[in-house]
């Protein structure tokens, strides 16, 4: 703890201005890594572990493909896109996580990831409307439960408990980041909003894990890890809207980066992005912590990450929208605005 | 701007724990000060200028006592606590803002704060159930801004445009408060969530204003500044519920602290306190401003500032759940919380 508290301070990577005066200061650390663990770019402290939470989807997933369950049960990229989401919950995410549910045999009962109100506004008036409450088919991580489940029954195991942490579900996803990562084992842990087990990870191990799946060969071999790694980074790829919603920072700017980039976010200011090679631009692995978990800073230092490596254009509003912020008040004068900072300042 | 970048960081006053990580780091300065002037305890940078939000809300009501409005339309203490209060916009809170502007003959027309809607749940439902838009009663600076109005017919001054920066009610705000804080004019100012002129300040020169209305005579001398700094002060103190609402910080602090602080919040992690001498506890004044802009932790930190000042008691509730949060995720598993690091560590 007291290391915790009384160790240097990363860099202010965003600021937010209100008529010129500084208002708000967010520190973070990030790392942008090769798949071969060289670190090309980085601010702050990457030794420090953190939790990923939900920006380690993608690997809590692996284990789905690995194991022949996805195949077995005609997964498509759609459903594993949906897998390492942290969707919105409107009809189209909730309604195919359900169907999923449906055609393994079982049901918005077996999920344990709780439920929350959808974030999308149209699902939450339709439920009002109805009279009905939110089930766990609306929690942001449904997808990544179905998943598990689906992977229980591959292997076999019970799908009740199938969050505690020493369940062969979890004990496969755990295996599979911490070698992603180059983790020590057994890591460190805590108990992630959905109730799923979330691992703690040097912030340079997640960009390592992030680069390793942007160059699967370079990263992971010729074997089974790599080709089912590239099948999950391409679904998100392909089905931006699977793994957040109309209007969310990853679907945006997925979108924006037009196949350059699969991006993930995570509570509490996490995030990481995916970027394969392509046009002279290498393969590389960006992972980032806002230390003070404001998620508006994040997509700020993600955005400006992005632009810094190619994957998207600081022109396009979508990018934009995070890498410059305008902020109004109830009557709509400007008052400010959030902006790159530090390390990440574009004027500097 | 690169010397606030650059600058020293301040310390880590609260941490986010989950599952024995910390996950949210958020840093910040406070100073506690006498009346005099003497810093008795600080932490970080407490030269550096802030935006004070709505924790000046009694400064900016000042004017409207000592021009001898208050009186000439007969405010009682639960009206001049509502003017320095951002009130969780419940009907009472609503409802009394209206009655007073009809009693001088003007209307929700006439405010310039802007809608939003009302903080309290039984509000909000009633609006959606008479399927009626948040007027701008509902805003939490609705009292300040009657105050204003109250002031701009006092003074002969127009009313329309009461919230520029050069009208006298603001010139007057702006007056007060600088004073108070010995601060320089013309101070640097932005505009407000309610588009009033929010004055930019040292965080020491926010804490001997809080001081000074702690001790107003030590304070200010013997004259009207200081009968009507006590009478706001006392306002305050004698109406928590109208300062914030049921269950809000401001509020809940206040009823613990039963008499021994006037407490206030603004936007962005600003906070005062002001503790008038009792009992062999010296008056004081308390600022604190949270780096991030995270209110939690700038309730957190305030909480451990009123307990090492004998304010309020640690083990009572409505402190305890400030002090000390408790995370449960969505199926109700204890996650982890939040508590004061560093200079506020009450374990160290």
């Amino acid at each position: 703890m007291t290391d915790l508290v009384d160790a240097p301070a990363d860099p202010v990577l965003a600021v937010a201005l209100r008529g010129g005066v500084v208002e708000r200061r967010h520190r973070g650390a990030y790392a942008v890594c090769a798949a071969g663990g060289e670190i090309v770019d980085s601010a702050g402290d990457v030794e420090r572990r953190i939790l990923p939470r939900s920006a380690i989807k993608l690997f809590q997933t692996l284990p789905l493909v690995e194991s022949g369950a996805a195949d077995a049960c005609r997964l498509d990229a759609r459903r594993l896109a949906l897998a390492c989401a942290s969707h919105e919950g409107s009809a189209a995410h909730s309604g195919q996580v359900a169907q999923w549910l449906a055609e393994i045999g079982l049901g918005e009962r077996d999920l344990m990831c709780g439920a929350h109100p959808p974030k999308e506004k149209a699902a939450r008036d339709a439920l009002r409307a109805a009279g009905e409450k939110p089930s766990q088919l609306h929690n942001n991580c449904s997808g990544k439960h179905a998943g598990f489940l689906t992977l229980a029954r591959r292997l076999g195991a019970p799908t009740a408990g199938y969050v505690a942490v020493d369940h062969p579900v979890q004990k496969a996803a755990q295996e599979a980041f911490s070698q992603a990562a180059d983790e020590e084992t057994p890591m460190g842990w805590a108990v992630d909003g959905c109730s799923a087990p979330n691992f703690a990870v040097r912030l340079r191990g997640l960009a390592l894990a992030a680069a390793r799946v942007a160059d699967p060969q370079a990263g992971f071999g010729c074997g089974l890890r790599a080709a089912s790694a590239a099948r999950l980074r391409d679904a998100m790829i392909a089905h931006p809207f699977e793994v957040a919603g109309a209007g969310r920072a990853c679907t945006e700017l997925m979108e924006a980066a037009a196949g350059r980039a699969a991006i993930k976010t995570g509570a509490e200011g996490s995030f990481i992005a995916i970027l394969p090679a392509g046009d002279g631009r290498p393969a590389l692995g960006v992972a980032l912590k806002i230390d003070d978990g404001a998620t508006e800073a994040a997509e700020c230092a993600m955005a400006a990450l992005l632009v810094r490596f190619g994957a998207v254009d600081p022109a396009d509003p979508r990018v934009r929208r995070r890498l410059a912020p305008a902020y109004r008040n109830l009557r709509g004068v400007d008052v400010g605005g959030l902006r790159a900072a530090g390390p990440l300042d574009t004027k500097s």
